[in-house]
């Protein structure tokens, strides 16, 4: 659910550990660079100097799923990437929308990164009217208001939201009430959430502030 | 180093594990939440109840710098968020330099949570020509030529890195070999690093991916 919170879950026989699931898109992005880079075999060890994961605990990981490697030749790099796409179903592209048009806000609605990896913007929105109708890059701003019928014809179950601390729990319940299921945010702050609904967190000074204590 | 890469640590009687430093700037943040709505006293359990983490877990993780709690009256809020300040050497600022000035650089080198919890962007690089001298937002965008001379002038260990994947690896090149030892790397690639450098990463396309395999 959330940044590093949580020892390492009990593995159940059902269930594939958060964790484990965790670091499925990270071996996926480096399939996908050796993919580009024309390479056709790699091996555990070689996704484990590529991401400082041990290579056991790579072969621990995709074992959860079936059996990939072969003895000798390694993982094939286009059969493990499809397979990884597949698992974590990135094998359609998800409708995404932005909350908060403000200068994170505008800057994520026209990342380029999302389109290869699964995700596409469809709307940005924002609260305050002045805003409305403006242009976020290439997308149009729209108001609060439209959020339940844009949800509806895009079927989006993804949400950023990129609007200020003192807000994200407001806007968490609205988004959830049109049906997001899975919301990555930006604002510096918990979210309570009811079971059912996914949240990941993005702050950078929390990650500037973790390696503070070590200098 | 870097997101969800390692198991649990060993505990060692000399070191903190990572995984608990991952997650005190977690409860700093929550500490100061509390002190801004002038709350004076706090539990574990409250703290665990904000931010989805198991009272016992938070108790653990405090133990190892020190008795905070008092039986009855729980933890001091500002006591506990100076003492977290302190550990994590948050008790002075930290000049930053962002590099790369596309949209997400110019977004965050002007995202204001940076100044009150420790940090202030003191330079914006990038290295194309066309840039230099630009805005991005309020900073004017120096050329990586004057990287050495700003580092060394403001005594700058950590950077942003907004730049392209395929860049990545060499801007952390250049930035290590000026003295950066903290890089927060926005670029959707691992990096490789010496000893004693500290890499955290950003990728919100990571977090989203980790998302839909629960859809």
């Amino acid at each position: 659910m959330s940044e590093i919170v949580s020892e390492e879950p009990e593995i159940d026989t059902n269930t594939v550990p958060d964790i484990v699931v965790g670091r499925l898109p990270l071996y996926l992005r480096a399939l996908s660079e050796m993919a580009l880079a024309d390479k056709h075999f790699t091996s555990s060890q070689e996704l484990a100097d590529a991401l400082g994961i041990s290579s056991a605990q790579i072969r621990k990981d995709l074992s959860h799923f079936g059996e990939f490697g072969k003895q000798g030749t390694g993982y094939a790099v286009l059969g493990l990437r499809d397979h990884l796409r597949n698992i974590l179903q990135l094998d359609r592209e998800w409708p995404l929308i932005v909350v908060g048009a403000g200068h994170i806000g505008s800057a994520v609605a026209n990342y380029t990164g999302f389109a290869e990896r699964g995700f596409r913007v469809v709307a940005v929105f924002d609260n305050n009217p002045a805003r409305v109708g403006d242009g976020a890059g290439t997308h149009t701003v729209y108001a609060m208001n439209d959020l339940n019928a844009i949800v509806e014809k895009y079927k989006v179950r993804h949400a950023m939201l990129t609007v200020p601390a003192e807000a994200a729990q407001t806007v968490a319940e609205q988004v959830i009430a049109v049906g997001i299921r899975a919301i990555l945010n930006y604002a510096p702050t918990t979210l309570a959430v009811p079971v059912g609904v996914h949240v990941e967190y993005i702050d950078p000074v929390l990650h500037l502030q973790r390696m503070t204590y070590y200098l």
